[in-house]
């Protein structure tokens, strides 16, 4: 794990981007999904994910790489941890399942860095929090967001059902209702590391 | 300095609170403010300010500290850097000029923390971004936050024109009509900390 207040970010164009077969989501709806959510609940207890934040840079300013479903939908690369399973170790699971090509030398070694943000969901709703809200004892959700450090070149493979976007930080500020309330208090997150911007 | 993810809290019964002189605002309107801090712009370049993030906890949620100015404003003691001071040493002088006792063996031995958020002022107008907008190459204010971790017991002497509020995170939370956009996110920059809550 690397923590440092100084991160490295690379242009958008020394990365290389390929597609590979869809990763299709499990739920149709956002009932289905919390529908699922409780089963899994039942047999594991807290469900924990992680998420991966990956900068770029365009024009001078840091771009996060974000997944579109659809035509609004956007989320950060990453999931459910497997019951049990080492948090730093299931995010390069799901950052290789989501980004990852399917030929194993091809996949970036990931560099996991500092856990930036922690959400809770306190009932099978959609709504989250970023603390555990008092009286609530047995949350549904805890959520981690942790940076990721690219290497200077990479190469991604997008499921061809999703498009892989780099939205600057300016874009997703005070953004809620686009970006949802995760996503765009990312600025703030990030807002106490230094970028240094490689050109090429 | 203190960096850690577990961070120690404890009850707000288990400090003390006294009175002491008045520190009058210097400024009575923003227009003033905003025409002073252009002035002192031409003498001294970028104005850089540290302030401080005093966590206590009640009913096992954590609490910031905040003055409160007349009926309405809230903000977080600290202030402006004097030119070249460095950024601990000026936050600990502006925690004792607004919370410290006026005899010095009372005045608490600050422990500053972690830097959890940067702001930026591009302009001489009141808005402010978690990052430096691009095209911005003088910007004109540096706002930087640090969690000051307190010990167990303490005494602040609180000037008489302010109030010394304790407010939960989730009064704070997705509140930025009333705390402004730097106050209002502070509960998700503090969230990946784990508050280790201690009782008396």
């Amino acid at each position: 794990m690397v923590t440092s207040s100084v991160v490295n970010t690379y242009p958008l164009s020394s990365y290389t981007f390929g597609t590979k077969e869809p990763k299709m989501e499990k739920d149709t709806s956002v009932a289905d999904r919390l529908a699922r959510m409780k089963v899994n609940y039942m047999k594991e207890g807290m469900r924990t994910s992680v998420e991966g934040i990956l900068l770029v840079q365009e024009h001078n300013h840091p771009h996060i790489l974000l997944l579109q479903i659809g035509n609004t939908f956007c989320k950060l690369p990453g999931g459910r941890l497997k019951p049990g399973e080492n948090e730093i170790e299931g995010l390069k699971r799901k950052l290789t399942s989501k980004l990852g090509a399917t030929v194993p030398a091809l996949v970036p070694d990931w560099q996991i860095g500092e856990c930036v943000a922690v959400w809770w969901r306190p009932n099978f709703e959609t709504i989250m929090y970023p603390y555990c809200p008092p009286h609530i004892t047995k949350p549904k959700e805890c959520k981690k967001l942790f940076l990721v450090h690219l290497s200077e070149r990479e190469y991604f493979a997008v499921p061809k059902n999703l498009k892989l976007l780099a939205v600057p930080l300016f874009e997703l500020y005070d953004n809620v209702q686009r970006y949802g309330p995760v996503i765009s208090t990312i600025p703030q997150q990030l807002s106490r590391f230094q970028f240094n911007m490689i050109a090429k």
